[in-house]
């Protein structure tokens, strides 16, 4: 592979999961900004706020009081978008297409500490995390009508978190999800043509090249992916082929929460604030299948490119075209990795 | 079809165009908002701003001097994310995969008039920035190398606009970009199996119902399409299939402008405020077929959703599963046309 002019040409990339390309810019980094800066918030929050409706003890909006929870707190989303007690119906006229869709949302308080966030966690206490998230998973996926779940986590006002107490969101759902749909289909194509994993034979690769890799512990892999779209998105891929996150054992969760402390502990340096993300876990349907070509994966998706005020918007372009970048994944990884 | 349960239960729509779903959730439109709130400016501009770059006969940053221009100006993009004279390369390197792209980016002043916006001009002032695409076009496809051109507007600062003076760009690229490749095969599945226009018979079924037509006039219509995703979009469609805009005649260049001058001065009557969108053209690839099956369209993407600053935020599970939406299409037609 010619890096050289992977580093200085405007080229596109193949995003090897989705099956779908990136425009990568390099040359366009010098580009001046004169666009809008986001509010910084670097204020110190309390470990305790009155008016947060995730602190433990609080009354939330419905009436319901949260308990004086010590570590991880998981409830039914009060405002939740999938509804599970909704009729069923099938929409089929003409060009007119739609389907009811069931579900359930959760809310999972990472801490009861307001003030903290991942980044401010240790590996054992984002295990409990990891616990939170297989038990729920467990749960959820025992209701036959539910096909697949969403983990995620929206941080800071510029990804439409509205509550900056540390929590993320699970949806679970009867179908699969647009980009999960896509991931399927790369996986087993793939799987059915080399007999492996797509996500460990790529894991090998990029072992082998050491030039996208953040990190790295026994079970876990960091790394800034070739096909990146966010100016710092990195992803941690489990060593082992799992299909979801019920295969890690109480170790791996451990290695996982290390991978994870790591990570958001490095984007906070990278501009010298609490650094705004989605993040998410990409894993096998539990549509009842084996789904062997399935290699579970969680993304980070931060939308800051040039300092703490000033992001990446994926606007005009980008919504009607193809995602586009500046600093290749090459850059970037070496900016995550000074901040280790 | 049941409509009622379309306005009162989680469901998913399918968009025929690209062949992907929105997630909707017309319950969930009564969530109290506690996140951010967009830093709105209804300041009056003046006219002429000395430090504007687009303003006619100011300095660029590469020292061009921009022409005393009196309508429309087009000159190439001073930073251009795409390069033209880039070699030609092509990365396969297991599952690396990379090609060069090449391509010219162009920027369209709208009017001289640094203090309007598409919403104050007249259906005759637009139809010569019409008259300015058709010429790109024509141009930019002359370029062997040229196979696709999108044409595009990010408006306002919300929507990564660096600059309110009233412009639009035209990235032009020798490959399809994602979305287009997604309409070019769900158009040409259609054509082959139907021997007729997508977007015709949909737009026919549409003219049947009255219930997303937002406007029309000889040339066009303009509604809201069943499968939208952002509160208040969009789409204006030809009536008659044609593959790209030089198919327009003068007469339907300024039906076309009339489309646009409706459409974007109802958006700032919702919320009193000059709405920010990005806005494409999408059409048929330059790629010296005939391309038959496209039925080229324009869309709107506005980001708002309950007020000036408040907007709905594409994040964590719109990432990672399937864009979701509060109000229903047939909400927003609503409140659209009450702003007519
Ligand atoms: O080209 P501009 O206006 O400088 O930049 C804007 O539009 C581009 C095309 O959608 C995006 O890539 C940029 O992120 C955005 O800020
Ligand atoms: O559920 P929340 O935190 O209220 O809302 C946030 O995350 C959701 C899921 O990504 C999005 O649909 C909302 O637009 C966003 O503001």
């Amino acid at each position: 592979m010619n890096n050289t002019n992977l580093q200085d040409y405007s080229h596109k990339r193949f995003n090897i999961l989705t099956g779908e390309w990136v425009l990568v810019s390099p040359h366009r980094a010098k580009r001046p900004w004169q666009g809008q800066n986001e509010a910084v918030n670097n204020e110190k929050r309390p470990t305790y706020d009155e008016k947060c409706y995730l602190c433990a003890g609080n009354t939330r909006i419905n009436g319901e009081i949260n308990p004086k929870y010590t570590d991880v707190f998981v409830f039914t989303n009060d405002f939740a978008a999938l509804q599970n007690d909704s009729p069923s119906f099938n929409v089929n006229d003409g060009l007119f297409k739609a389907q009811s869709e069931t579900g359930i949302c959760k809310v999972i308080c990472f801490s009861p500490d307001h003030s903290k966030s991942l980044a401010d966690m240790s590996a054992a206490e984002i295990q409990k995390v990891v616990f939170a998230w297989q038990k729920e998973f467990k749960e959820l996926v025992a209701n036959p009508s539910i096909n697949y779940v969403q983990i995620f986590e929206n941080k800071g006002a510029v990804m439409g978190c509205s509550n900056p107490h540390p929590h993320g969101q699970i949806w679970s759902q009867s179908s699969l999800p647009n980009e999960v749909d896509k991931k399927n289909t790369q996986q087993l194509n793939y799987y059915n043509n080399n007999n492996s994993s797509l996500l460990g034979d790529y894991l090998a690769q990029e072992l082998e090249k050491q030039e996208r890799i953040i990190f790295e512990n026994d079970g876990f892999v960091v790394l800034v992916p070739f096909w990146a779209i966010w100016p710092f998105e990195a992803m941690i891929v489990p060593k082992k082929k799992q299909a979801n996150i019920l295969e890690m054992n109480t170790e791996e969760a451990l290695q996982y929460g290390e991978a994870i402390a790591i990570l958001t502990k490095a984007y906070d340096k990278i501009f010298n604030t609490s650094f705004p993300y989605s993040s998410g876990i990409h894993q096998a349907p539990t549509d009842g299948n084996e789904n062997k070509h399935w290699h579970w994966h969680m993304s980070f998706y931060p939308p800051l490119l040039r300092s703490a005020s000033v992001k990446k918007f994926m606007v005009g372009y980008e919504m009607f075209g193809t995602p586009q970048r500046d600093i290749t994944a090459e850059q970037a990884v070496k900016m995550i990795k000074d901040c280790l």
